[in-house]
């Protein structure tokens, strides 16, 4: 690869002429030097070097995205969300993976922390305490999307899982259930517990008792939805199951028929999400829908308001809705 | 943030003993001055910058993967073959979007060229020549994944599209079909044009017409999948298609059920990539199955080879195969 100091070299010039000339750092220097020093660049095919740029500026204009494996599905559109916020900044935008292995954070954050970034957005990582403290300590800007935390310091855009655990519920029992299960819920996330305690709080609010054994953990995925159909079936008998997810829905469904079942006359599901997926499914999946689009969007404005002060800089919370399709039926005579 | 010049101000060494210290260059320094150097870097909270680290090695460990936006879905599966191939390797993964559109294939061009980058994997996102051009001027090493060229000078790890158009058709074929459509395909791409030709090949060899307006082109969308339907139901009667992606195939599973048709009574339908989706839907679909997994891990290995040298540097082309399901039925009488 071609450097500055062969241009110098080749040219005759110093490093620092050069230097000046190719990063438009100052005018010391005439014409003809700059006409000689950008055709001897373009004669050596030198392509300016971003790392190099970035220690002479110190803003890289990059941000950086952590998402996670694929056991949902709705991080694209919140990426959509995301882009079209960059449209028309002069913004770069690069993803790193990260899970919920130790492993691939400490990975992800050497990663934020060894490049120069304008600011990071997590999307639906929960990240360990130490790591997001070492990002915290560089002051890197950071924003949390479609996760929440306790701790109110954490900036977050996200729906509130405690209200879509109550509503979804809600929506059963007001159909005539009175056995509803929870399935592919991660009950060791923030999350997953929020979506429980929303649950819970509406059996209570039904005068129901809540049963600790109808609600089936998981990660969120096809397979837990599909295990969970068959431990629904056969050994906890409900009438209705929520879906922690689209994917964890569609594999309920599937389990379901499979084990000779019809959606949803034997077995409604009502699933959380609401992506495309819940629509290509037959039947279409009755849905809590979130707003994934309007979360990226949020993400980001609010990361620049960090970035560039002034702007708007406290965690937001996304509404959802509950769309009726064709995944749940009333009970019999209620 | 803090820089080495803070730490060599800070602890009265020189600029150049901090940064052979803090980059482990040489052993020409004392324990004593190690330690106060190292300990003063964890005061003043030193994060190692990635930038300044790589001009001095010029080895960045950093795979920049081109990814395209979420028309078709297999790229989660690629992904997690190549980072299979990385573990354990020291590399850092890096991912960037680019569309069909320039704009973003020539952002995406300078992030490649702007950052000391040692490979390139572009996965299924038909690069424009100049583009191209650009990066092997660059002498970055490139392969091309889940997307195949005429030009032989461009390495790429895919299926045999034209193969896929073929076998998809002669299937159909052998199953009594007469009058197959074909859906969704981009007649703009390479891999469009290929499926369509082994398509065409198929229909002649089997003594049939091709007929042009059997092919619905499109871009491997549901809703190209959904379009499709109503074309074929009202505008051009056939017995089966071929959904050029299973989003596509789903769409026209869609389209013909929201249509009042039985699949696969009515309409059989065989889906293209085989991904997790032509499994959820019902009923499932008869695929011609991609090994994505399969293409990250090789395509991985394959631009390893041309980093490290002394590797395999060819073109390869992944093996898929039919697995049948239930969209698909005999033609009565056949």
């Amino acid at each position: 690869m071609t450097t500055i100091k062969d241009i110098a070299t080749y040219t005759g010039f110093s490093v620092s002429t050069v230097s000046r000339v190719l990063n438009h750092l100052d005018n010391r220097y005439s014409k003809a030097t700059e006409a000689k020093i950008r055709a001897a660049a373009e004669h050596l095919h030198y392509q300016k070097n971003q790392a190099a740029s970035e220690l002479v500026t110190r803003q890289s204009k990059t941000i950086m995205l952590v998402i996670t494996e694929n056991s949902t599905n709705f991080t694209a559109r919140l990426i959509d969300g995301i882009k079209a916020s960059l449209t028309k900044l002069d913004y770069n935008l690069l993803l790193i993976y990260a899970g919920n292995d130790m492993d691939s954070q400490i990975e992800a954050t050497n990663l934020i922390l060894m490049r120069p970034v304008q600011g990071v957005i997590i999307v639906s990582v929960p990240f360990a305490e130490r790591e997001l403290a070492r990002i915290k300590q560089a002051q890197i800007p950071l924003v949390f999307a479609s996760i929440n935390y306790a701790n109110q310091d954490i900036l977050s855009v996200a729906s509130d899982d405690w209200a879509i655990g109550y509503q979804a519920t809600r929506y059963l029992l007001d159909q005539g259930h009175r056995r509803i299960g929870l399935a592919g819920v991660d009950i060791e996330s923030y999350i997953g517990q929020e979506r429980t305690r929303g649950y819970r709080q509406a059996l209570l609010d039904a005068g129901l008792t809540y049963v600790d054994r109808r609600v089936f953990a998981g990660d969120y995925s096809w397979q837990a939805g599909k295990d969970a159909a068959h431990y629904f079936v056969h050994q906890e008998p409900v009438s209705a199951v929520i879906g922690a997810s689209d994917y964890t829905a569609v594999g309920l469904l599937n389990g379901a028929v499979k084990l000779g079942l019809s959606v949803p006359t034997d077995l409604s599901i009502l699933s959380i999400d609401g992506t495309d997926l819940s629509e290509m499914v037959q039947p279409a999946l009755t849905v809590i829908k979130q707003d994934f689009y309007k979360m990226g969007v949020d993400s980001m404005r609010l990361l620049l308001g960090i970035i560039r002060g002034g702007g708007q800089v406290q965690s937001q919370v996304i509404p959802f809705k509950l769309i009726e399709r064709a995944s749940v039926s009333p009970v019999e005579g209620a």
